[in-house]
């Protein structure tokens, strides 16, 4: 029982509607304003000079025929130049919204404008293993119990797949498996990593299996495909531009990621690397818009941090955080439904570093109004693990963060005088007071993990670290939680129909696993 | 060796004069907006309206006099009431800008604008032993330690006491000595909460001794005084507006605190706890300036939030990290030298949940732009506990979020063409530009503590949290860092004026205890 509730619980009743949630997904961000405007015209220009005074090498036959028809040329390096009009003309006319959809409807996100969402990303090659808390490659199994774990997570919005099955033999099998893991394991949108066309066109009739029948995922799309269309610098990359244009065909949303390093495939400048990726992902833009004009893209500029010391990816640090928070501005600039990476901690455990580099790094880019924040969930070791218990824990913060999105609420009755005036001339105190009781539900969030008690009370419970508490929900969710969206049928077609590594009885409770 | 020097170590040496570091005390923050201008207006409105139309109860003899005098006057309550007048006069003749010395004129402050830093502070009675890891009643001795500790962490601005020392028998003898164990541990600028008079009046001469004799103190005030002059809801704390006015007598800097917690001592409406806490503040502010026009005074809106299932106090809430963030905005809106509170975790440990909790708290705070963010450093368990460790580990966060605070600089070299054309049609990678060598000392923040290691080299070095490794900072600075600023003589004339409790001998190294 809580406090306030102890205290005058009729007056709760009173309210016949339900209140309204303290946070939900879609909430407006745009806040955090790392760059000025005439920083972001600057960049602007840049990134202009760039796509058409060095345009992009490697280009896919197939879509420079294309991009040609649109008013782009090959200069004698033969790299594709995208005049500036063009460019100009492809951001006005790019859809400004679009339903991200997921496999159940009430999981349907709309991306655009200030609308801030999370969810996972990545492809870690390991897992921390839960019984050994040792590091090991992660298999297809690994990828469908943090599906499931993520389903039940509320403020993680979307499952894209966020650790690599090295259990699968070819990239085929990779591929087909990987996005069957999520299928089975969520209702929310999943994202799966295409790199040839190949895959993309194996795992439509899966997709339409789901979705009730042939032709049917193309009206709710709930896989996006994630093209890492460019090798930064300023290449493409053949085969994942095919997938792309197998994905845009298909209907499916596209994820545009350009993931330069800054310091060492991006400029080491910041304001240069957000420069680069943003010429990277309207480069793929273009693209897609030559492919189908009402595609669904998602402006992914997701420039990372070279330790300049060593080379090596720093996704934790404060210079991640900036830039970020820069992309999230920059494709609210141009207002384009848009992603950015943030929670891509360094630390190799869910300690106290972790929890400090995903709390600045996804509140910054939150603030900054990012649509799309990938990564937030899951990850450790600069994105080549993941830990069961992160899954947990980041959804903890992620509420938080949220409820800061969500903003100090300024009406006539927040800012009420005679409520301060009768609580100073009355009771002293305003527990009683019926402004808290209405509050309390609509304006405060109650973590899940995050442990408030005295120190006293802590102690005489075990005193246990976050880690340990959030293991329980690890072992509640997976135990008990076994999606069963897909029907029996149309799983039993999917099994005859690919290669599912992933067994049939590991799908169900008592597996001797869970 | 580093990747870069070890490519091209010759490059490194052509720049004679030492570049700027990455990141300096004050850097300019306030790009994060949670309040609109029109929402800044609504609630200065209300500010204005509770001082005028509701006032303030208990003001003591002394000050009433002066506060009539300056126009104030006390209604039929007793409440002493402020015309809007003299309040927005108060407003705009207060000093914009203050040097906050430290003991050491290199650890100085410049207080003002939208100037960030960080420090320390609190009052928590309990401190987890770094030998038992359990917590127990502070000391003295922690409180000198926890000093020292402090005076080498260069992204911890100052040490404001942030301990009680239990040891002390008398509010006299627990001012005296928290006085001089700061004074004796740092030479960053101190600050101590002085309940009463005698308590300010006796600490005087000490600090006039440390600053070379009577008189001198007043010269370089390196010591503030901390006045919760309020007991909020809307009324004076008695002692302590005493307190404050001798602090402001003695020239003391005064924080000014209004420490109200939303839905008990302050509104559950977010807007409605920023409003009453700058009122409460602005009472404050009026006080001070009645009593010396260019005294010291910060802005400390400390606005708390209530769990509202218990009443408890949630440092690490997301509605705390709004709270303080208003607060600061509100703060820049007035254009006076602030204070707001953030990295007050809920968690007893240093742990994921902690470094989440101060990671969005404390960013969100600097990039509203707060002149001081007090409690930032070392604090747990709801500004309960202190633990040694954490001191060392929010160095490293704060570090890493004032970085985000330095921003991401526009300029013609940050966005040069020509860079990235080179790189492009050149090497294919920026690792051996001159420009990548250039950005590595001055825009790379290297953290203390972060393990950004690949995962196997991680777990070949032991596989360690954070937490362990701050440990051994911990006990090497705490075993060798004995500041010696107070000479031999003056010590021992501060030993045979005061009842000092800490002994002369925990004072050097090899004391026994580290």
């Amino acid at each position: 029982m809580s406090a306030v509730a102890t205290r005058k619980p009729s007056r709760r009743n009173k309210t016949a509607v339900q209140p309204a949630p303290p946070i939900r997904p879609g909430m407006e961000g745009g806040q955090y304003k790392p760059f000025t405007q005439p920083d972001l015209e600057r960049v602007h220009a840049l990134v202009l000079k760039l796509l058409e005074d060095l345009g992009l090498s490697q280009i896919t036959p197939s879509l420079e025929a294309r991009a040609i028809e649109a008013g782009c040329w090959v200069d004698e390096n033969g790299r594709l130049r995208f005049p500036r009009a063009l460019v100009e003309d492809v951001i006005a006319r790019t859809r400004r919204k679009f339903t991200l959809h997921g496999i159940d409807p009430r999981h349907d996100l709309e991306i655009g404008g200030k609308r801030v969402h999370a969810g996972t990303g990545g492809a870690a090659p390991t897992i921390m293993d839960f019984d050994t808390g040792k590091y090991r490659e992660s298999t297809v199994a690994d990828l469908y119990d943090v599906a499931r774990l993520v389903d039940r997570l509320d403020n993680v919005h979307w499952y894209h797949r966020s650790i690599v099955a090295r259990d699968a033999k070819s990239v085929l099998d990779l591929d087909i498996n990987t996005t069957y893991a999520c299928l089975a394991g969520t209702t929310k949108s999943i994202a799966v990593s295409y790199t040839d066309a190949a895959s993309v066109k194996a795992v439509i009739p899966m997709l339409d299996a789901v979705a009730g029948g042939a032709g049917e995922f193309r009206k709710r799309p709930f896989c996006t495909a994630v093209c890492c269309h460019v090798v930064p610098p300023m290449r493409f990359a053949t085969e994942s531009c095919d997938a792309l244009e197998a994905a845009v065909v298909a209907g499916m949303p596209i994820l545009l990621v350009a993931a330069g390093q800054a310091g060492a495939t991006a400029p080491a400048a910041l304001a240069g690397a957000v420069a680069q990726a943003c010429a990277e992902v309207l480069a793929g833009l273009v693209l897609c818009n030559v492919i189908d004009p009402n595609c669904r893209a998602i402006f992914a500029t997701w420039p990372f941090v070279s330790d300049l010391r060593t080379g090596a990816m720093s996704g934790g640090s404060g210079e991640q955080a900036l830039l970020s928070a820069a992309c999230a501005q920059m494709a609210g600039f141009y207002d384009l439904p848009n992603s950015v990476p943030a929670g891509m901690t360094d630390s190799k455990l869910p300690d106290m570093q972790a929890g400090g580099e995903k709390g600045y790094t996804i509140s910054l880019a939150a603030h900054a109004g990012a649509s799309m924040i990938h990564e937030s969930a899951g990850m450790q070791g600069s994105l080549m693990g993941t830990s069961l218990e992160s899954y947990v824990l980041d959804n903890d913060l992620l509420g938080a963060i949220l409820r800061t999105v969500k903003g100090v609420e300024v009406t006539e009755d927040t800012l009420n005088f005679d409520v301060i005036r009768d609580v100073v001339m009355g009771e002293g105190h305003y527990l009683g007071h019926p402004q808290t009781f209405e509050r309390m539900k609509t304006d405060y969030l109650y973590p899940d993990i995050a442990d408030r008690r005295s120190i006293s009370e802590w102690e005489e419970a075990g005193a246990r670290d976050a880690r340990d508490v959030a293991r329980d929900t690890v072992r509640r969710v997976l135990s008990e939680h076994y999606p069963s969206h897909i029907p029996e049928a149309v799983d039993t077609q999917l099994r005859d129909t690919f290669n599912i590594i992933l067994p049939k009885a590991r799908m169900r409770p008592g597996n001797g696993v869970w």
